[in-house]
């Protein structure tokens, strides 16, 4: 099965990290398909370019559904677009941040979330209430690293990433870590041995959801808030 | 002072009505500039086409700050793209969903709101969820009318939310009625007189609240979340 | 159209300087009227004080409607006696605690309040979660400034309430603050400007809301928990 | 020991039921003492009489206190001025509501409440937002029944009563009930034999609760919110 | 790998019926045991049966863990004693019921559970408000089917089942179906079909969860609530 | 009448102290029984000796019932087996904590928890949650002394305890403190004394609790969750 996975900034960099991540983990009939939008915000630091970055997104979502892909991943930590993008598919979506956030709840009571910027808190904050799981997670903390320093070897993204991962280890009773970006998503093995703690990526979470959704049978409801667009000019 | 109210739709007969409206509630020395984008979606039903309308609404909103506008309105219900319309303003933003709940939460202990379609429901209970506010809704109910069906006066359109708000003071236990669509703003004063409830209208609640919060001096916060987009390509 | 300030407390010193700052903000075709009970408490510091001021609060509201006031502003930030208030009035009643969070929560998505005295920390608390508005707000703090001594210019009040907004800002992740006593109405704009946030003040934020509120034509529901009192001895 | 029973009402009939109820209930060294105030509203049915019993009701509280009373009810199922009890008394204080629902607790999962008139639902439901206990209620219910009614062996009120209970019990899963009001105080033991579920009365309960709270040697914390009222002009 | 399934109730029958089910959708190198206590209650209907239930499951499960198998998944719909095996367990352990609440929320926004008996909703419920999905839940029916009338082709617990995915669908708006109890996995697909909706079944869903977990290599934090038991007579 | 406490953990020297304790509480007419299960944890610290603890505390419950005990204590601060008990009790069943949680609600609007290993605050957390009263308690402290400390004389155990009350006075806006572990009974009056608070123990609160709901003529609700469980190979 095809398992589309749509990072939805335009830095080509970090789709290829995103979808070497995605294949270590997929199982062996699954054939990753990542891919970015090419016009759209170099990333996504914020409400400003997640909006931006949406119509973009759904233009690859339309190509896999064309494609009959088994399930889509939008590799975003904010889950941005997710839920236009659920109402245009009828294969599953799965975004990595809720990915994540389901994932951990499964091996530990409580979570803290390392994300990039402090703008992108609210941001993750919403989305755990609207998903429901914000009484999960102890806090959500920004290493206030930039999205593309972690594209960048020479940046001490990785140090300021530990810092606040030892802080939620100390302070939150965090008994388990979420990393709350796409680009961190090559860090999570390490950091879990290091801090002797599980530490989730959401990208490789949402590929193992996306083929369980698929493998059960299981396809977006259109009974509802996900219900098929209208016709009419658009 | 200019209050630019934004029609996120491309529907111009819906602008005008919510021009008009506008208007009749601005105080004397405010104009009210009301525009609606050129491309986009004709009507916002649901996720899709609320994603598919925010850039255009942000190119308007731009436009407006600008011109130095005083403040914006959103007006539509499902408070399309707010967020991401405060990061690029100074000026203060307001959409016309939360601008009837927290009017009506000034008069009422709880309120129903009677919408358009049933696809809208979760967007408006997730933002009232978000706002905080939900505890303050009884429910929110679909008449099941199409939202242009409401710039068709042949329409039963009429009918349909009467029949809502009825069984909302009936069944809900609701003090107020909120009208959950900027089209049905030229109903709310004969269906207070006829349900003998406070009914409020989203369009003219924003417009005197954006203009309150201009007249106390008050502009978005650029500290957090509504922080400035920082710069990069998009 | 006239809109009725009721000071709740009995020190005319407070009542005038809420009267010059609704004055300011007022607009041009509205008429303010100051007024505090002759007997009471001389401040409203915690739930007896509160108890107690609110029979001679409700008897200023009652030759308010008598007049036909427009609307009624409660100039104390525990919103005393509130829904008492709204029970006996027709015209809308807003209270400056609540005024304050429903203005400050439409410029930023989290703020902290600052007030006098810990003990009027969990009315505040309360008041929120009733409003709906608790997950909007950070953090209530307390300068430990008696009320009156904000009517002292010789006091250290200033400096504590500039201790806890700094440490708003800092610790609470807050974007914007409440002032959290009508004691402090001057203080806002020159906080705001000190701090780089906005800094809200209740009394200006409730003469803006009543007025809006009036030009709606939105009048308090009597449907409901605010049914206007049965007649019995009393 | 003296517990005080308070019925912040003027109702002189109504104070002599809950005197007769209490003194059932009460250990054998337990001296019930039950007041109401000489002026005030006849009966308590919704905010404003609310507001104005209690200036009445803590006058009687003081007295007690001054008697070094072991303990306080409050008799209106309200919890009428209970906060403002609470900051003047050394002893503690129990409401009728709250007595009821906590001791509801103990002994079902789920209750529903059932009160005289639909005015008084918001009060109730506020309350139990406050103590936590909101979770624990499925539903509110009016009788629609006066306070006052509940004085007349003619009236039709315990036959509306029996209505609700048993909607309550085939309606809302409810496990026990809840009667709201201190005027149902002679009802509970038949309604609960009639229906096979606990029926939980607020007057016995806050007895009882009160003579533990004495007996555990438990006293109002006057650290924080209800620290005792600062020295003032009043 | 080899996924540990376990039926907490003693019914032989019922754990063949699952292990078919679990066997269906696993992965192709992965091996399914599935067992049961051969003391404990023969179903679990209720609180009691599940606290009884809890002994014999753990033996299981630490036989699995002295195997080595990859993830544990417990078979009961109430999730019975799953705190207490993940604190016994260094391999992840997954519930049907929280499963099944997890991967329903990925595809719809809101889901209702159909259970078999009343006295089994307030596990349920209390389970989705500690998994955090409580939000997400329109609302837990009972079918009023014993458990094992689903191990018996002539009862009518279909029948029954139907009439509440039906209800279901159109009072709750629920947008999809979990079924409540591991006897029902075999129903799952007709049912989808026959309603229109995702109708999900939680063993097959955990099978999906815990396998996922073990390819991410993702273990039971052992950092807090989880902790392993300390040595001790027991 | 008789009041059953079961201590369930297999320690007798705790057995002991807490039937001193409730002896010393309970009513002229009341005779205290304490017992423990021969076999099972020799004490609960965390979710395994909890579920381990449970069977063996049911047959004590069970004995109780058969000799017409008119309540029943479960003395474990983690509230363990509570449900069940009550499934198989007619009888009242009040377990320590939740009788600490309601009483302290009764004299205090937040209190904060100080129990004895961290370990334990997750069950805790989720007991409040489930009571409804998190919202009450403003958080729940380890002092990270094994259960058995209490029971030495020589251990630091009182010291650390008395560092987190301090700690909880100072830094949570406690205004009382419950005092976490049924080995604690004998520390209350000294501790509260000490700090200036009221410190609620559970044991004894649930003493004069049981006892409340015997003389109020209230049992255990037979009609939803708490019903008898029905016959079946156990």
């Amino acid at each position: 099965m095809e398992i589309l996975v749509v990072n939805p900034n335009t830095t080509a960099s970090m789709t290829d990290k995103i979808r070497i991540a995605a294949e270590k983990v997929a199982s062996a009939g699954t054939t990753i398909t990542a891919v970015n939008p090419t016009t759209g915000p170099a990333s996504i630091e914020g409400h400003y370019d997640g909006a931006l970055a949406v119509p973009g997104l759904l233009a690859e979502i339309a190509k896999g559904e064309a494609r009959h892909a088994a399930g889509h991943v939008i590799a975003c930590f904010d889950d941005t677009g997710l839920d236009a993008a659920r109402s245009l598919a009828r294969a599953p979506v799965v975004g990595i941040g809720e990915a994540a956030f389901h994932v951990c709840s499964l091996i530990a009571g409580r979570f803290s979330v390392v994300t990039t910027l402090g703008r992108s808190i609210p941001i993750i904050e919403e989305n755990l209430v609207k998903y429901g799981l914000a009484t999960r997670c102890a806090r959500v903390r920004a290493a206030e690293v930039p999205v593309l320093a972690l594209e960048d070897a020479e940046s001490d993204a990785r140090r300021k990433i530990e810092a606040e991962i030892e802080a939620a280890k100390r302070d939150d009773r965090a008994e388990a870590i979420v990393l709350g970006c796409a680009g961190m998503v090559d860090l999570a093995a390490d950091l879990s041995a290091r801090f002797g703690l599980p530490v989730v990526d959401g990208v490789t979470a949402a590929v193992t959801l996306v083929e369980s959704l698929a493998r059960l049978g299981l396809r977006t409801s259109k009974h509802g808030g996900y219900a098929s667009p209208l016709p009419k000019p658009r």
